[in-house]
């Protein structure tokens, strides 16, 4: 019995993406775009945004981190959506794997570096050579098709503050208008603030004449890394789910760019991104790649008593750390039996440990 | 129908660890020990040894190295056992992952770096810190519980030159005595040059009071790799298969002494090793934990058309690279199907590929 009440589909059923055995892979990284001022809330504040990814995938594995006191927060204090992933793999004991794609600060954890630096500010350089464009691709494909051997569904989730403004740039660089579409971790989305930093960044570079090209001028570091690991898997003959928001549709803009048959790839998200009025995900895909399913699971967060939880159903945080592709991937594996509001209970234990109670870990 | 026909168990059976889905791991790595001369052939010149780790982790994903010309070589031109491997892990679609615990020179391909640098020469000084000897043990165990839950038998190879040296230490200092019972890549072990050597270092440490502290004054890095991969693996309930031969009884000796339950390991080799009159494989098993079984798996490699695959059953080379462990693997994922004739096949056409004919790859 196969039953997912808490998944929606935009097209194609969920059961298409079963799996017995998801393997989870997170991709960290930083792109110095994140440091222009307004662009992002991922971090207490701006000094603490490099922590974010590196703090995301301790606390994956420990359930605290290492490189910072606490957990990534934003700067009014909602907490780092790795809190519902971890509950997630946890709940279902899905594998993880972190792949570290140029952060600035290196994470207290065992992971796959790619030997990159960090994304360079688009507004003022080039993000990255296309070298390491091309190599960040060759090594995640080599390692997409190990996993795809281990596994039928791989899930790939990110986590780099600032990326969906990178997204914007690389989207609106092949020539698809993804202008106020692109998703935000605050509720008031500053499209505005991205448009103009797109604006710069396209006006230094001019147009691409491919993906990895726009990549290379406007992108960051963990796409060429997730588009890699995605191509890998598929070339083996396993299924991808892209385990993030609107930063997702840039890679399936890659994977398209690059020839990829895009029928064994689906986006898996929370309902806090899909239903977001202030981006448009289900518009964006649908420019890209039209039969490219997008999948999004209610976790009921807003019947929580947590008001940290409750938040991300008002519009904070939304998505990140690949966390609403992950609690897709635990209800795949059990068949349903954990459903969105079991899995509210287990982000909810989750949060009761690390955030409230944290000196018990 | 399970039917091994060219699998040899010395105890249990080997269908204890079938397995549908094995995960294979290959810890690379540096002692300088090795560099004491006549202690190892894994290398075709002493500069070269520093090479072989490495190069045959590139060989494992590409069929070619990339930190070399040509493969891995003895003096005489043997080749590597990563041959082996990489047939046996290609035969039956097995995934594979590079753990890099202090190699002299680093491989070109993704794989989870330790951060610790080359073993010590053990004659002269310690070959790594305590506080190394436990990060190391404590990443490869996240990593090993995270495998765990990917794969039901967790295959660990290692590709160190002159580890049967280390072993043989660290058995010593923990009351094992080990002396003409390991093996060795070449026909005429040189037991008393090894004998010296251990003696020198024990000299300097004196006695131990730990498995953990024996790696650290007389060990080498792989060690605590290998164990903590396989300590994660059986602590989250999975079935450890130790790839190599006489190196892997230090690996039992110190998860002995941590009080790992030893009813989920087994040690998986070539008949090679197993039958080796010059070391004994089952007699230094006997004395450390006698209920872990031996698996060694006849690759017929004697009725080789190839005179360097030949060589393998003429006591060179032997072992090395998990490739004994990976061939059972194989055998074990496909029921059998595979047997030591087929994979005799697989093991040929690499070497068509890869040695006679490089420049096709």
């Amino acid at each position: 019995m196969l039953d997912f009440p808490d998944i929606s589909a935009s097209r194609s059923s969920v059961k298409e993406f079963a799996s017995s055995n998801p393997f989870f892979v997170c991709v960290i990284s930083h792109t110095e775009t994140s440091e222009i001022p307004g662009l992002t809330v991922a971090g207490a504040n701006p000094e603490l945004v490099k922590y974010t990814a590196p703090a995301d995938s301790e606390f994956l594995y420990y359930g605290r981190c290492k490189c910072i006191e606490g957990v990534p927060a934003t700067p009014d204090g909602k907490p780092t959506p790795a809190l519902i992933t971890r509950a997630a793999l946890k709940s279902a004991g899905i594998p993880l794997l972190v792949v570290e794609a140029g952060t600035k600060v290196k994470p207290s954890i065992p992971c796959i570096p790619l030997g990159i630096g960090p994304g360079k500010n688009i507004t003022r350089e080039n993000a990255m050579t296309m070298s390491d464009v091309e190599k960040t691709f060759e090594y995640c494909s080599m390692l997409g098709r190990e996993l795809a051997k281990a596994s039928d569904l791989v899930a790939v989730g990110e986590s780099i503050p600032g990326g969906t403004t990178t997204a914007l740039a690389v989207l609106s660089a092949l020539g698809i208008d993804a202008r106020f579409k692109v998703s935000s971790s605050m509720p008031e989305n500053p499209h505005y603030l991205k448009n103009q930093v797109v604006t710069t960044a396209l006006q230094r570079t001019g147009s691409c004449r491919s993906a990895f090209e726009a990549v290379s001028l406007v992108g960051d570091p963990m796409m060429p890394a997730v588009a890699g690991i995605a191509s890998g898997v598929m070339g083996a003959g396993g299924k991808v789910l892209l385990a993030g928001g609107t930063q997702m549709t840039a890679i399936l803009a890659i994977l398209k760019d690059m020839g990829s048959r895009m029928d064994n790839v689906c986006i898996g998200t929370t309902t806090y991104v899909a239903r977001d009025p202030s981006s448009d995900l289900e518009g964006l895909v649908g420019s890209i790649s039209p039969k490219v399913p997008v999948f999004s699971c209610d976790l009921h967060l807003d019947q929580s008593k947590k008001p940290g939880l409750q938040a991300f159903a008002r519009g904070f945080v939304k998505e990140g750390v690949g966390a609403g592709g992950a609690a897709i991937s635990a209800m795949l594996k059990t068949k349903g039996q954990i459903d969105g509001k079991m899995m509210m209970a287990f982000i909810e234990q989750e949060y009761e440990i690390s955030i409230e109670r944290p000196s018990v870990t």
